[in-house]
């Protein structure tokens, strides 16, 4: 057995269980939070406005949570709706909708034929999941250090009335860890598509996720495409998940105040308001956005370690190695990897048999096609430390293993 | 001016505002359920199956709420799958999830031409609204003493492939107050529909709201399907939204599991799991449906004076005219007010006049047509019962008026 195997066979031994599958805060990040489970007393459960948090009503969600979320996204509260427990399901819904409904009581897409969305590749495998599930075909674009391939998507979005929509993360996208150049974003606005319907899927799930100083400040998208003429264009999301917890947090919608109107005529036919109590909690716990960016600067403490010891292992493990390279973001909670072409899925596999278990192979990519098999996400957010320093000296192990293997053959 | 005509002036000059538009607990109801919000220590987040409820995942919610529920409907927890806050927003879901994507993967209903729905008239209007919603055609359906008019409903749902669906409020039906008989639920468990992608959506809000005694032991809708040989025909919904808070409870969906299953793959496309904390916290309030159980004799104690008070109101104020008839229902949140003839629309304004808010004449009914104009909802539940006693005065002397109005316009 050469070096390189024994080295891996090792690890296999000691039986490890570590699970990097998913971006999960870890039990330390969620404690930050105890607080929020008991801030509100039997007897507070008043909005501002008078209204009983216990009851129905307000379909687009308390004032002063709606100001909180404007606040960080820049926008007036009449821009902002503010759901339950679930962005993706906000983003689910509004595709639902205008699938069936069409957009803004246009024809509903799946009246108009096959409908496609560009998905920027590497990207996350649960947007391309809502897609799957409506039979939208996916179309891959490609990821730059400043966001999506823009001439890409400007012919695209141009050249072709059945793409209806694209998935963002502008910032610290998933799982590239990208933040969007302000040229990217202007572009954006500025896109002149063939189909009136087409829509910007706008995902801020990381924007204030950074991992040290202020977070990062994109033009406004909402603002810069009502200046370039498409007002309705983007549709924003974001939620409290990876704030507070992400079963129980806040979710929001930011668009036009239009296209609210149009969400909100939908909401009143599905549901009698959200769960009011649960975002005077965010609220009372937050007291408002500047409380919100302090409790983000204790996760970054939590975070910025990790990140740390996965680039420090990446860089003493595949340093050199020139058909290996890695992004080193500043936020949110991935790692991008690249391995030689051909590697990703055996790397994922020789990482599995050793007790590391990891985001499938692929998944970053449309259909869970990766053509060149070769990313990987890595999540380092929640395992301890040291296991999380342990499983990355696995995955450099693996990541060896599978290049030999593949050259061994390629060889051969 | 005559008695009745002096005597509903003397009302309006009295500025009231009164409100009994919806069917809401009142503020005493909401506060049997103050120790919901502290239930929950900031160290109380574990299921019973381990599982970090503040954190993502278990998408058919935590195994002891749903053993719950199961209790309450006398299915078994793999029959079930509990929700957030809205059972409205799961029959909705399941309502776009057929038009789009069909029963069980049949093919979609929306891609089969005309749909419709039978709506057992007077009925829930946010059902209705959901029909409205996706274009379906509401056929209405008369109802009984013993639920809905079963003849009609064998023979359409038996002759017509287009009908896809009907509503139903098995127990102190909205706004009747009508209990199916054994008959009826055995009867539409024996139905042989023309369509085989055909659904009961079995809203069974009221399931336990009775205002005294044991709540009505219907026969188990799930089982008698089952033994028809229709195992996958019946939706059963229900919730706590008007056992604890009816913004902040949690909704469930009961069906065969082979149904769960199909609701499983489209909520795994839809969000990352339910709201956790807030199904623990009723699983700590109420311990089990016992709790429950006990918990409904206090919100009975509230209800049953005030649904006494309408009785007697209408009682003193209407008895002896021949054609008002209304019902004295033994549970849930109504009672269904029918006016002579055409005088329906004419009451309401009358009371908005005198400042007592109703629901509006026709809501009861599909595309709020009600063929006779005489059925009116009327909701005694929010008002303190002072306010309930004068609200029925001048209901009372609205219906009175109104009837002479009529009657003067029938003699000109």
């Amino acid at each position: 057995m050469n070096p390189t195997a024994a080295r891996y066979e090792a690890f296999v031994k000691r039986g490890l269980s570590l699970n990097m599958t998913r971006g999960v805060p870890s039990k330390e990040q969620l404690d930050l939070s105890r607080g929020l489970l008991t801030c509100l007393g039997d007897d507070d459960y008043l909005s501002e406005n008078g209204a009983d948090c216990r009851s129905y009503g307000i379909l687009d969600g308390l004032p002063e949570i709606r100001r909180i979320f404007a606040d960080i996204l820049d926008l007036t509260p009449g821009e902002v709706i503010v759901g339950n427990n679930s962005s993706l399901a906000l983003m689910f819904d509004n595709v639902a909708s205008n699938m069936s409904r069409g957009v803004r009581e246009d024809t509903p897409w799946a009246a108009q034929g096959e409908v496609k969305f560009l998905c920027p590749s590497p990207g996350y495998d649960r947007h391309f999941t809502i897609c799957d599930y409506f039979h939208i075909k996916m179309i891959p674009v490609g990821m730059t250090a400043n966001g999506p391939n823009m001439d890409e998507v400007e012919r695209l979005v141009a050249s072709d009335p059945s793409v209806k929509g694209i998935w963002c993360v502008p910032v610290f996208s998933n799982p590239g860890g990208v933040v969007y150049s302000d040229e990217t974003v202007r572009r954006f606005a500025n896109l002149k598509p063939a189909a009136q319907d087409f829509r910007i899927y706008w995902d801020n799930a990381y924007c204030i996720h950074q991992f040290s100083g202020e977070h990062p400040r994109l033009p406004n998208i909402v603002r810069e495409c009502a200046a370039a003429g498409n007002p309705h264009m983007p549709l924003v999301f974001t939620s409290f998940s990876k704030v507070s917890f992400p079963g129980a947090a806040v979710s929001c919608l930011a668009s036009s105040e239009e296209n609210c109107a149009y969400v909100k005529k939908r909401l009143s036919a599905q549901m009698i308001g959200p769960d009011k109590l649960r975002q005077l909690m965010h609220v009372r716990f937050f007291g408002g956005a500047e409380g919100v960016y302090a409790h983000m600067r204790r996760h970054a403490e939590i975070l910025r370690p990790k990140f740390a010891a996965v680039e420090d292992a990446l860089r003493r493990g595949l340093s050199g190695l020139p058909d290996c390279f890695w992004t080193t973001p500043l936020g949110g909670y991935f790692v991008s990897f690249n391995a030689p072409k051909g590697c990703a899925k055996r790397i994922v596999k020789l990482c599995a048999d050793a007790g590391v278990a990891l985001t499938p192979a692929g998944a970053t990519f449309p259909y869970g096609r990766d053509p060149d098999d070769r990313n990987i996400r890595i999540a380092p957010t929640f395992p301890p430390i040291e296991e999380l320093r342990t499983a990355m000296e696995v995955f450099c192990s693996a990541v060896l293993l599978a290049k030999e293997e593949k050259e061994e053959t390629n060889r051969g």
